[in-house]
């Protein structure tokens, strides 16, 4: 077989030129959903599709595909990508290191004058992170039939935006209908986003499924009073008890399963004065693991706790539940292909299990569906400091290659 | 001796009339300090001074005065009154029974035809509440000496207005310096803001003197994470740390003293995202008692606590103290005036201590003080349900009155 290979040199470069786009000067890079910047990034890496020699195509929420047509173009394509935008000041990894790997990928069967049965579609999904436009993965979401497109357009950012308009704004609501076509496989390569593999000091993993989740939002009301005059046993602190439900988290996931992870991750108080007893706490809820029976008993166990917490500090409250996903389990099929790239590229790797959600979650209900992750140091994401090294992210894009190749010759 | 008796209509129809200046929907009133609704107040008590034949000064500060000479003009007056600025959408009692209860006091002695030995001036400060320009009780802290007034005219409030221009645009930057003449003594009426009075049902409260205080910034700094993929043993989470601190502050209030209350009223969490563990919270400690050494000992178990929550957390921390006052006796004279006038008046009584501070703290410095309470039904205050029962605030008065003119026959 022609050997292709990662071309280190051209790989970095791009890498290196992508994180000037909305770089920060922390060493990361603002690029949040249909910014400013994050149009210059898609205007760069259609550039880069186009000269690498892809047909180039974007479809009505701004999705990019840039296809290497295969011996066979009818043949359903593999796809593999990931998405360009970032989190407010994020890191320049999360996302980039998947499209660019792709991209490399197809650069790499060029070099080397490698036909594939299959075409290979690179693509980078819109509004992955959620930060501008909530729900996140609301590009590859539409495009698996998971939410509508209007309803999409309709989303707006807090300053009254909307989705589509900003889209249009940026030139990128293309003509392409948003709606699955038939793909054979996707792999997306991914930085981890947590410890595991830095501890195991392993470049990649072999990522066989992602977490369930449920997040709730869950409010208490009390009374505001001063904080002078009012004896302890006259209080109704709704903080005093958010402060009970956060220690009963920790409680609930060191004694249920083994992977299970929770948090309170926003708080808000009202009228959140210094001597003014705490009325109202706005707060939320984030229990995960691969066992949908552990999320299960983690969200029955808080609901206990919040009605105990109510009734010892005499409050009112409301929870809801406002997105439950269920542990999802990738291919068996394209686990093993990428286990098997791992093993012919002659790199050590580890199976593990994602905590956060990906766009290959929605593809994986469409197509078989499997991803590549890479090392996050000191497991840190979603932050300037993110930072993964150099050659990981190429041992990374050298299975991906494999993989891809394999898939697209069948 | 002549009888002097509080008008209950008179002073009613004042109260409601008053009560209209920024009312809202509610219930309550909204008349922040130097607002358009404040300069309205301000222009209906001094209407009322003069109608009720008082010579009124305006100071440098706005606090405004209204004498009622004695037959010797060259004696130190008695001084008694509060404020009329509220919270954003406070309570209609919170100050403004205090000053309507003096300006009636006046009223009653000149329907009755008495003469005092010594002037009686009714005083409103300018800004007790704090709430739009901090700190609190600025118009009595720079009278007595406590401030400056540069430093008072420099604050800001939160749109960069300062005091000293909205004191001049609302017209009520007064000519008369701001500094303490020599006061005889000075009496306070106001409401309890706390629920022992209508526990002991009973109208008046002699008010011995009022709890000291510590107020501290708290601020704990961890690492923001994903919520997903960080385990729980990796975490570095600023929230919970804390969730334990706000349990120790009710440890704390549980075992120091027995009139020991603390309060973690505000609470700032970044980045604030569901999805994010929290990698900066910013709060604040309120601890209050009668009793120093009990305030002392609630500051280092507090400060030993954070730093166990910082360690367990593997947190950076900062705390500092902002305010401490020291516990503030009134004046043993002062005191036994108004619990005498109460027996005169025949009303059931009993002495308590103040865990709210007010403008007689200031005056408490250079002047012998003490204050009068009323009840709050279910001890609510600073809030548009703050309600009186208006038969105690009359009781109230009457008991005012009676000091007021004991001692200023002297």
């Amino acid at each position: 077989m022609t050997s292709a290979t990662i071309d280190d040199g051209r790989f970095r470069e791009r890498f290196d030129e992508f994180s000037r786009i909305g770089a920060t000067d922390a060493g990361g890079v603002n690029r949040p959903s249909l910014s400013d910047e994050n149009r210059e990034a898609r205007d760069t890496l259609v550039e880069w599709f186009r000269e690498a020699g892809l047909e180039v195509r974007i479809d009505e929420m701004g999705n990019i595909f840039g296809r290497r047509e295969g011996r066979d173009p009818s043949a359903a394509p593999v796809v593999s990508g990931s998405h360009i935008d970032s989190q407010y000041n994020g890191g320049r990894y999360d996302g980039v290191v998947g499209v660019l790997s792709a991209l490399e990928v197809v650069e790499a069967l060029n070099d080397a004058g490698v036909e594939t049965k299959r075409p290979i579609d690179v693509v980078a999904w819109s509004d992955e992170e959620g930060v501008r436009f909530q729900p996140d993965m609301l590009g590859s979401g539409v495009y698996t039939g998971v939410f509508d497109l209007e309803y999409a357009y309709d989303r707006e950012d807090k300053d009254g935006n909307r989705f589509g308009d900003e889209l249009e704004r940026i030139g990128y609501k293309g003509d392409e209908p948003c709606s699955a076509d038939d793909i054979h496989c996707y792999f997306e390569l991914h930085v981890e986003q947590g410890p595991f593999l830095e501890q195991a000091d392993l470049s990649v993993g072999v990522v066989e499924g992602v977490f369930g989740f449920s997040w709730m939002n869950v409010a208490f009301e009390g009374q505001a009073n001063h904080a002078g005059p009012t004896p302890m046993n006259m209080r109704h602190d709704a903080f005093v008890a958010t402060a009970d439900v956060t220690k009963a988290v920790r409680e609930i996931t060191a004694t249920e399963g083994t992977d299970l992870v929770g948090t309170v991750g926003s708080v808000d108080v009202w009228p959140n004065a210094i001597n003014v007893i705490p009325e109202r706490v706005e707060f939320t809820l984030d229990f995960r693991s691969y066992d949908n029976a552990v999320v299960d008993a983690a969200v029955e166990r808080i609901e206990n706790e919040i009605q105990w917490a109510a009734d010892r500090e005499g409050l009112e409250y409301e929870l809801e539940e406002i997105m439950r996903v269920d542990a999802d389990p990738f291919d068996d099929g394209c686990i093993e292909t990428v286990a098997n790239a791992a093993e012919d590229a002659g790199c050590e790797y580890t199976r593990l299990v994602s905590g956060a959600g990906h766009d290959a979650n929605y593809l994986n209900k469409i197509a078989p569906t499997s991803m590549i992750f890479v090392p996050s140091v000191d497991g840190i994401s979603h932050r300037e400091s993110e930072y993964t090294e150099w050659d990981d992210i190429v041992t990374g894009a050298d299975v991906l290659l494999r993989a891809i190749r394999e898939r697209a010759s069948e």
